[in-house]
């Protein structure tokens, strides 16, 4: 697609609640290397799991104008909130591709269970959304979906208690529900829950299935990439650093634990004010 | 002072990242129950606590140029740590009296320890501002300052599990330096803990001083309308509700806590868009 030649080159926006959504990132760079992302992490108004459908749309359509303004060639929703209760709404008022890690996730667990008892974790807002139910039920209209809020898992991983005792106590709280219903997959629903897969592997056993959309959406982006002649071949030079990140507080958190999971130096973390947009 | 009369009928303004500084409105509502009351929760934007000062800054300017539009006389800054990283700032940019919750809560402990050792329990941007360790010095240069964060306490709170075994334990691990170090007094200083008070109690033991910045402030407020001749005898009527109450974000969470907390049902509360102020 000869049209298409312009904007091979371009970055990807990828954008979150705040920190959680480098985990997609480190997806994407691992999956399609050659490919430049553009980050935005919300750290103003972190988080969104709790807060309500009219305000994550507001916020969704002032971030996904700021990468635009970037020259992104499409957006990965890295939040599974946002992409639950937005990526609907916001999909047609844009010209460009815009994926959700929710649609990529629930796909996948369609895919594996074998006993069609699926299970999903995610923040009071993802679940409310019904979001996962509704998509899982597009590729298996039997499947049972058992969907559980976790709010105490984001707090518990910032706080860096990933395998303490009290995070498995609080896990074996809020999964007993699932383990007793035998669901055979579960769908870590938030980009926080995979740092917690350990524990949560440690309390589900090992036969359950662990479903973790940001991997099922990385090969979903480079699957659209490619059949749209979007994807970057790395021949064109570019200037200044292969991928850019934004937030809207200079929180050091931030830079801190984005050098702590992604495979990349995070030196250079720009603040903006998304409000303006 | 006549040219205070017009004020005088006017409303208080109180303002809180979240449901959290319910707990001071409620105080207001007690010590000086002829006051009318405009409240703002900052739910689209909560947390304040692990944010930076010039965001927390930014926010706290939109809040009250939204009060002042309310026409209130003074304006309490419920939220710990607003009032620890932008009181400074801002009381000096607007011509009404604006109360931070920090400096009562210092100066009670001030007043109150007998060992000169106070302990400190607050959001992590609250601790790393240094304000209260400031304001007791002030009263009590020798004091020995002992700040503690305790990111998970608003979320327990918020997950209602105040005395749940697992708020034990963390609020065990968060006290014990604490407890090591004999302090007499401990401020609770995020309008969230003292509804872990009992939890807390059972742990300092009965012969440390649990002190509620909420209660300092309500009467530091008292003193100063009546110093001014600002406070509100009652005896003009007023059209509508005694109190009002507004959010940046609709969730239903908010009614429900402050139905739960108040000695006032919260019928009507409206939602606005404080980015527009």
């Amino acid at each position: 697609m000869a049209e298409n030649q312009d904007f091979r080159y371009s970055p990807i926006g990828v954008f979150d609640s705040g920190v959680g959504g480098l985990t997609v990132a480190r997806e994407i760079m691992r999956q399609i290397p050659k490919e430049r992302i553009i980050y935005f992490g919300d750290t103003a108004r972190v988080p969104y799991g709790s807060k309500s459908q009219e305000t994550i749309i507001r916020f969704s359509r002032q971030i996904i104008r700021f990468l635009q303004s970037k020259g992104v060639k499409a957006i990965v929703i890295a939040c599974n909130t946002a992409s639950a209760l937005a990526l609907e709404t916001v999909q047609p008022e844009f010209d460009i591709p815009i994926l959700g890690v929710v649609k990529a996730g629930a796909k996948e667990a369609a895919k594996v269970t074998k006993n069609g008892k699926i299970g999903v974790i995610a923040t009071e807002s993802t679940i409310e959304s019904q979001l996962y139910t509704k998509e899982i039920h597009s590729h298996k209209p039997n499947a049972q979906v058992l969907g559980k809020p976790c709010p105490l898992f984001v707090p518990l991983v910032e706080e860096g208690w990933l395998k303490d005792p009290v995070t498995v106590e609080v896990a074996n709280r809020y999964l007993e529900p699932l383990l007793e219903s035998g669901i055979d997959t579960l769908i870590m629903g938030c980009t926080h829950y995979p740092l917690l897969r350990s524990t949560l592997r440690q309390i589900m056993g090992e036969k359950v299935n662990l479903v973790n959309p940001a991997y099922e959406t990385a090969r979903e982006l480079k699957a659209l990439l490619e059949r749209d002649g979007l994807n970057n071949d790395g021949k064109q030079s570019y200037e200044g650093a292969m991928h850019e990140f934004y937030v809207s507080d200079a929180a050091n958190k931030f830079k801190n634990f984005a050098n702590s999971i992604l495979p990349y130096g995070v030196d250079t973390t720009q603040l903006i004010h998304i409000e303006d947009y």
